[in-house]
């Protein structure tokens, strides 16, 4: 049995955690699919032999990409998430008052294994305003009638099929399906090892919006763990409601300070 | 030939980097060194098996490390590193207008591997206002008569022999090193992975110093990314002067809205 799994994060570097146990090593239609206990990061769910999520620090990830647009909206009640078939950033959506929350995941295994691993993530799936749908994110973005206050991107790396949620095309579908003042949050990955990435979306992103803005937070399973993450909006981005809900990562000095490494701002400069 | 190295962060966490070519392995009288080539980082130093520095994100550290307390100063004249045998420490407090960089060194295997492999640090040491002392900083700081304006501790972790510079007794000796108003500033590890040693290290100042804050930043090739660092001072440490320097991560905002993680704020509540 293998015993370390890992990631290569350049051809060069690898970040190696030790399986206490193999709960799962399969492939979906999409992808391959490792879920592992490690103990450090607790449970680990890899797709295709990259971190997507540890128990350990997923919160980090998941608070950063819910809570800023999310307390940027003074009453929000729709909310679309396209990937995230984990349930974890759909967690923290729920912890705010919304009406309705549907996310659209592309791999229903990742949804059903999670269910079975993942219960402090995937206990979202039985919250009532949960409205899941297995598909294409970019295809029902290019066809929904529906309208919402925030979109969030919750996807691999556009490196692979994620490449389409990344790019002008798609950002103008998401306009479409924003109310006035709505949002749209992703993550962009590592500014430090992929700069591309950032960049082709944030200046995406800036042909189709007014404002964008960049944060970043320290993932610490992620490529170099600067992890960074772009909103955009036709209205300004910022804090429009008391912070009432319990983080862990997230506060409001970090929504109201957007403190970025200079590296970062100088790589975004028109 | 060994080809990867790495460090073991926890029993069961591997950070692994591929060496394109090993300059040099050998042992000091303190310590194991190891110093690589690598793709992604650059060369990279290990101290016992530890990533000290890659020349690829050492900027980070030794920014967050140096500016914080230099730019806190109105008119900072004389400072003192413990440890930083590399010579980036040096290298960042000498972009100011100083007069004085006294660096206390225990292992002058390091400084001279560092004057052979590393120029980008090491050149520091060629710099006329450094006044470099080999031997041990603790021993240093419990007898010297000079005073200085900023004392930084950049050591190993406070697991072996390092151990000595994050106790009480040693910051008592620090504090009668420092002029009036002035602040020290040390590395406090990982508080994702080691809260212990952040917490040790904050307590212990707190019982020495009015004033401590803690700052973090994120260090790509060290355990968990999340680094801490601790500064104290009798004086309210504030930026003081403009920002007149390069910088790649240190910047006005990063050093005027201190945004730190909740769960480091939660740890560190009384």
């Amino acid at each position: 049995m293998k015993i370390w799994f890992g990631e290569n994060q350049t051809n060069d570097v690898r970040l190696m955690v030790k399986a206490s146990s193999v709960l799962f090593s399969g492939k979906s239609k999409y992808q391959k699919i490792d879920i592992i206990e490690n103990p450090t990061y607790g449970k680990i769910l890899f797709l295709d032999g990259t971190f997507q999520l540890t128990e350990r620090d997923e919160y980090i990830y998941h608070e950063m990409l819910a809570h800023i647009p999310l307390f940027s909206i003074s009453k929000p009640e729709e909310v679309l998430i396209i990937g995230g078939g984990d349930g974890g950033l759909a967690r923290e959506c729920l912890k705010h008052n919304i009406k309705k929350l549907k996310l659209v995941e592309i791999d229903e295994m990742v949804v059903e294994l999670s269910k079975r691993y993942l219960p402090s993530l995937s206990s979202s799936f039985s919250d009532k305003r949960m409205d899941l749908l297995i598909g294409d994110g970019a295809e029902f973005i290019s066809k929904t009638k529906e309208k919402f206050d925030v979109i969030l991107i919750d996807s691999t790396d556009p490196v692979g099929p994620a490449r389409a949620l990344f790019t002008e095309e798609f950002y103008r579908n998401v306009k479409m399906a924003l109310k006035n003042g709505g949002i749209v949050g992703s993550q962009t990955g590592s500014p430090f090892l992929f700069p591309e990435h950032i960049k082709n979306a944030y200046f995406n992103m800036k042909r189709v919006f007014k404002y964008v803005y960049v944060y970043v937070a320290t993932v610490p399973t992620y490529p170099s763990s600067i992890w960074s993450f772009t909103f955009a909006s036709d209205a300004e981005i910022k804090r429009r409601r008391e912070i009432d809900i319990k983080t862990s990562y997230y506060n409001e000095k970090m929504h109201d300070c957007n403190v970025i490494p200079q590296f970062v701002i100088d790589m975004l400069k028109d």
